[in-house]
């Protein structure tokens, strides 16, 4: 990582430390690893973005954690994440991550939806609990993903997010969104629009860079080597300002058909680069101005007069149909579609 | 239609009155024909289940309606709409469906979709008013649909649009859902996880049961021919105690194929009976009840002490991870799957 | 299985028996497992239906095996075909299947196709080679997908591989497909369409009845519980004179979600009643005849003169376009796909 | 045209001369029209670098054209096609395409597929003998579309295309493909995946360079904008020494929604820009070799010994397993993908 020039790192429980036959020896596994963790952070000063906990490979978490339909389950599931909470505030973690693994369902047979989402509207409200109760002030993210392996994620995408936050009363504040690029393709949307929607409700926290080939059906944590999608995150961005606590992370693996060292370190060097260029690329978009020109120019009749007065919502259907009686029939606009893309092309 | 024993009928403004050359002469013409439907009402007792206006084949509407980055575009709309829902009253209806069509984008290079939904908020805010204003006491009925023509549509799924009324606080009372099976496919989901998406958040408020082929990536607008799917449709209107004041519909087209008027008599009794085989497949399931059962028993951990502490939102961490320690490992439930998929395919 | 009452089993090399350090250890560790087998067969008259060899999961085959661009894994994969070839034959196998698993590709940048389907050929030819030479009379059959692991893989589906089979000579009685129902959705396709592809080709010879949910993007492998769409591979089965030496197989697991010893067997019943309740479907249709009258009434015009010189290839331009002269427009044919659809549906 | 610098033109029957009443009438609009291209040709030097029949809007080819179950509508397709074909080569056209259109099926309930193929197939072959006739030099193109209107069409893809070709004995020398890149993705599929499967088998004819968002389900005949997909199209160009007689054509339209003269004229320009960098990109590839290079060393073991011995089809298993035991376990080969997509990536 130094070579890299990396100065966040992220983690999951069980990727560092081990199941072990009891709650308490898994935890003290953890416990010896962060101890490790916590040493080499002090000599690097490389500190977690994130950390979060896995919940889905052990056999317990077949049919979810939060929303398993064992206590149990549930209850061992909070009992992690309290644990990992508590190991990403002692690390320095700057943020929290939920990642949903197995939270959703195969079949709505055999299926109680909405008793399943209300538990795990309750777990994530007890996880806020937690976190004041430590007095760990870093973010809670999730990490929205529609299936694979279940049928149906209830983190679909950031739009099904938003709206379980909502109807949870869990915004406030507390929680923000993790966009993962390859996420988004699997939901039908793009990566862009992905982050986009969470700019602006206010809630883009982090970007879990991994991307994968639209037309895959499963999850293949490709790293980012498009520019032109890279040039679209970065926009998403610069817009919002930054993603500071947040920033980007890649899942720090190959594809299982590369195994050299050498393919390893070359594709976080890749990745980097990609994302690198596409900075570079708004840099350019920006300065030059006319993509933003042409957006501006395109509502420009929303910014004064009918437009504005409507804007302000007071725009009343009997003032309007008034208007249109003595306008008569609306010019047809133009998209402008092709010279968009043309300008944003000139950018690459 | 009284052949087929249908009470309910359902129109599009463009569909029953052709496009004048001013929205004056638009008016006329639809007023003509509402007349005509008027005295067809009272010989036969079919009233409108909805009303809706047709809001995407005029090229005005080539970048939306209420969306469009133009003005003028946007009071067309808004008059188009205030006359469909006073016609909608006039005769009768019972609901008033917003129908999306083009309200989305082709590419987010020339669009400013926060600007667009704000838009699209005060638009649906201001039919509202209208509706109180003229005293149409029927539901307001939004249809979702992801795409198709445009990349991607503002009320992609239920999830999305009920993400989009609660952000603008356009939920209460009066806004429900109109789901479309092959919408709900094209979304990525199944039809009978968008019914209950909108069923326990209290919006479903119709079905368009036209059906398609969800391997086929466009909108075909079949009949339901699928018995398994209309038993599982059938069961969420069950639960929600029936649609009514909404109902089911068909687009009363055939597809480009079948050309007889015998296919088209033949294939609304097609529809028409596949529905009706799913209702008795639901009457079956519930008069068994082994399939409920496997439901409750596969939940009832929640039902008492710790589980039924956590459903009540005083599941702390702390208190979990004590009971963790205490339990041991949890035992891995079973899905009890291929049981649940056989009791279903039993009453088939 | 016999309380199933099932009179046929399959295999794959590395199911029944472990990686050794070497092949010849290997290749001894598959020995003693066959000649329980071979027991147990004898106790029981269960025979194999096929046999195949596993090529994808050893790290080995980690960029395929017969197309693995090094010539050492190549021959690995050779040795242990050899192997599971002549252990078919010697347990009385009736077909011997070839498992493409990782015959394909993930990026055509690091790929040569061209001389990979080379090697794929002269593979497959030198199996024919060995399988004559050891006297092993049962059908080779080839079971196609499109993807999974891979991003492509070089059988993807029926046409394609019928293609590659004609391209390299290799049809002439020796290959012939086993259509798995998963895959057929996975490559855009019905399995209906797949299995039809392959009997008017005359090379349907097994079907492998796993389905799974055409908008799930991988394999899943469920038990076949679709009525319907068993209904419509039994038509194919009927109109293919049955299947013999080839038959239907399972994979024998449940989805990961179903662990009871319960389940276990509840879903085997299901998936052979489903199949069941499909063949009896079938029988309903061929009684009644209506729908092959329709199909067959639909295509009449080319039973005789024109119609029948066109088929008999003597259908040139020169007295057709004569024929339309005289003619003039012809009638707009109808497809009766709503009432084909319903006698269909009458049958489920 | 001029002012863009394009040399070819292309064109469809019914797009530039409207259907008359009859065969007769609506062949002598044609002709009006053909003289005036042949004067504007005379004047610029632009020819036809292919000519096409539109067999689909129409409503007589509801159910196909060639593939239709009526007769009368295969005779008429038969006339449509030998006129354009005359036309075509009366215009100095250098290749004619067959469209596919509505060749397929909506479904297999009403369709019977192997009729309608060989159907097809004769129609095929009385092109060739009618071009032969004519003594028409121009090559005979396919450009496979999987599906949309109909759920299924006969010409899918490359694969599937070839395939039908040498079942029915048509490949020799007469036709070639016409790869569209819109069609690629839509069959599952990439644009360089349809362009390397017709190269290697030696029927690469021509490229309509139109693409499309692979997330949409439907062809939206977009120009390329992507410089990464022009890259890898143009390497398959440059391995396959040209595409002439045949070359690339864009769909000389706009999407809906850019109606400007500015963006039509602009897009023309941003989709040749795109695939001159694209070959640009290529020219960079070749001259570094490193990229090539490192797919020769991944192959270099079959150059030589026992793998030279495996692509002249004389690895026999016996040979191939007494090497292997004295090999021993073959080293698990590196796909290099990652410096792969690097050494790609830097070329961009």
């Amino acid at each position: 990582m130094e070579k890299l020039g990396v100065e966040r790192w992220c983690f999951h429980d069980r990727d560092i430390a081990p199941d072990g036959k009891t709650l308490a020896e898994t935890n003290a596994n953890l416990d010896e690893i962060v101890e490790l963790a916590k040493q080499l952070q002090s000599e690097t000063n490389i500190k977690p973005l994130w950390g979060t906990a896995q919940l889905f490979m052990h056999p317990r978490y077949m049919h979810g954690a939060a929303t398993s339909p064992e206590v149990k389950v549930y209850a061992y599931a909070a009992a992690q994440v309290k644990k990992a909470l508590e190991v990403t505030h002692y690390l320095g973690g700057e943020n929290y991550v939920f990642w949903g693994g197995r939270e959703g369902y195969q079949t709505l047979l055999n299926t109680d939806m909405k008793r399943e989402l209300e538990h795990l509207a309750n777990f994530l409200q007890a996880a806020v609990n937690h976190k004041k109760k430590i007095g760990f002030n870093g973010t809670l993210l999730i990490e929205p993903k529609p299936q694979e392996p279940t049928k149906h994620q209830y983190d679909w995408d950031v739009a099904t997010t938003f709206s379980f936050l909502q109807k949870f009363g869990l915004t406030a504040g507390e929680f923000k969104i993790n966009v993962e690029c390859n996420h988004a393709t699997l939901s039908g949307h793009s990566c862009h629009h992905e982050l986009e929607t969470a700019r602006i409700n206010d809630i883009l926290g982090n970007i879990d860079a991994n991307t994968g080939d639209p037309q895959v059906g499963w999850d293949t944590d490709e790293f980012l080597t498009d520019i032109s999608e890279a040039t679209l995150i970065m926009s998403s961005v610069v817009k919002n300002d930054g993603l500071a606590p947040g920033g980007f992370n890649f899942d720090a693996k190959l594809r299982r058909e590369s195994t050299d060292v050498e393919d390893l370190f070359i594709a976080h060097i890749s990745g980097m680069d990609t994302m690198a260029r596409g900075l570079r690329n708004v840099a350019k978009l920006i300065e030059d101005g006319s993509l933003d020109e042409l957006v501006r120019k395109r509502y420009q009749s929303f910014d004064t007069e009918i437009g504005a007065m409507i804007e302000a919502g007071k725009g009343d259907f009997e003032t309007l149909e008034k208007k249109v009686l003595e306008w008569g029939e609306p010019t047809v606009p133009s998209g402008k579609q092709e010279l968009a893309e043309m300008l944003f092309q000139s950018a690459l």
